[in-house]
């Protein structure tokens, strides 16, 4: 299935006091990824709206943290459609600092239908058939 | 074992152009609530650094989301120990929105002993008797 | 003129390698001090809403910082309506850390009318009368 | 005086409720855009370090919005060092999105002597002649 690789510097605003990423900005640079990817397979915000949709929210997401990553260091992010269900789609990433495994981990997410102005706000719904072909 | 319960608003910063609060988000307010634990348990910082460490690392994490949150919305975040290992401990953390349970999840984190201004960094420790004993 | 103090706690997330806050963070708690100032004289987003308006988007942000400001120091923003025009509004922030003047600065915000999903988005419009009644 | 330019596109986490890159989020680009001009001229960490420096923390900075940016708008980051005095060094910067003037500001900066291992953190030295003559 489709996947997609993304570069990243770690900047001096992803880092803590104990000179270590911060590790929910490991889960940023996921989302990242798979913006990204959706981008990628010419699913960006607007042919997302043209679907009635509104992105891919997270339904769960789980991350492993193998090996330190520091400022400036350079990562790059392994961002892969792994499952395809009829409202969800998960997405496996794994982090690369230098050779080393950094952190591994993947995405729930499900298909947003609506709109953030709608009473009901964004709500998970089917993924429709154009979209299940451009994530295979 | 050790509990605490934190309380948060979302802030307009918390959240993204489709009106919820941007996931990587949640693990920023479990962070918070672990640091609340170690505090209300007499483990801050200084303590720490008695001890030869600096704070507990994130070696694994993991949210679910079951319901979404909006900007001012009011949080609870209870989190618990709820695992204790020779040099990790797991702290499980659950998030509610009012009286819906909105995140659920964990941090597995280890003893991070050394200094950030050591050569070889921040590095997984054995967890000392004291702070076991704080944890329990 | 309308005033509100808001105390916010130094999390881990909002400190940098060297230890210190990382400076736009202080941009974040003045945006946290205007959010809670209007909240405080009934402006939450839903009023807005009702007036046609999305927010208070900033056109114009200044801080200075006068004294450093670490994890966990207990801050208190003092957040000060210091200018009224047509169609702005300056608010003026003071942080304090204990007895310390650690950071001072002022944001420019214009009233945001429309809605993110209109094609031109959020745009500068004139204030209307019960917003000025409710800012002085 | 040295200038460098800073490609990014804005990230869904960049993004606020209104669709706008959250204000604070601005700064961040300047200051990567400064630690980007700090590495190209041959300052990074470890050379400020051999210095006895950690960093050049921000002493003032200030920005005005002139036009909207939003999700994956294309920005263009100039930063350029506008004035050295013995202990501080002001940096411009000029965020471009597209044609268009959108961000415009300056951080001014102290050169940060000490660690922050050291009891009194870092604080304001004399900059060494070796940086004054990278910065020109």
């Amino acid at each position: 299935m489709r996947s997609l690789t993304t570069d990243i510097v770690v900047e001096w605003e992803d880092c803590d006091p104990a000179g270590l990423v911060f590790y929910p900005r490991f889960l940023s640079y996921f989302d990242r990824g798979s913006w990204n990817l959706w981008h990628a397979i010419g699913l960006d915000l607007p042919a997302m709206k043209a679907l009635g949709a509104f992105g891919f929210p997270a339904l769960e997401a789980k991350a492993t943290f193998h090996y330190p990553c520091r400022f400036r260091d350079r990562l790059r992010i392994v961002s892969e459609v792994a499952e395809i269900n009829s409202k969800t789609v998960r997405v496996d990433h794994t982090i690369y600092n230098g050779e080393q495994e950094a952190v591994t981990g993947y995405e729930v997410r499900f298909w947003g239908v609506g709109h953030p102005a709608d009473p009901q706000g964004v709500r998970a719904g089917v993924i429709p058939d154009e979209v299940l072909k451009m994530l295979k």
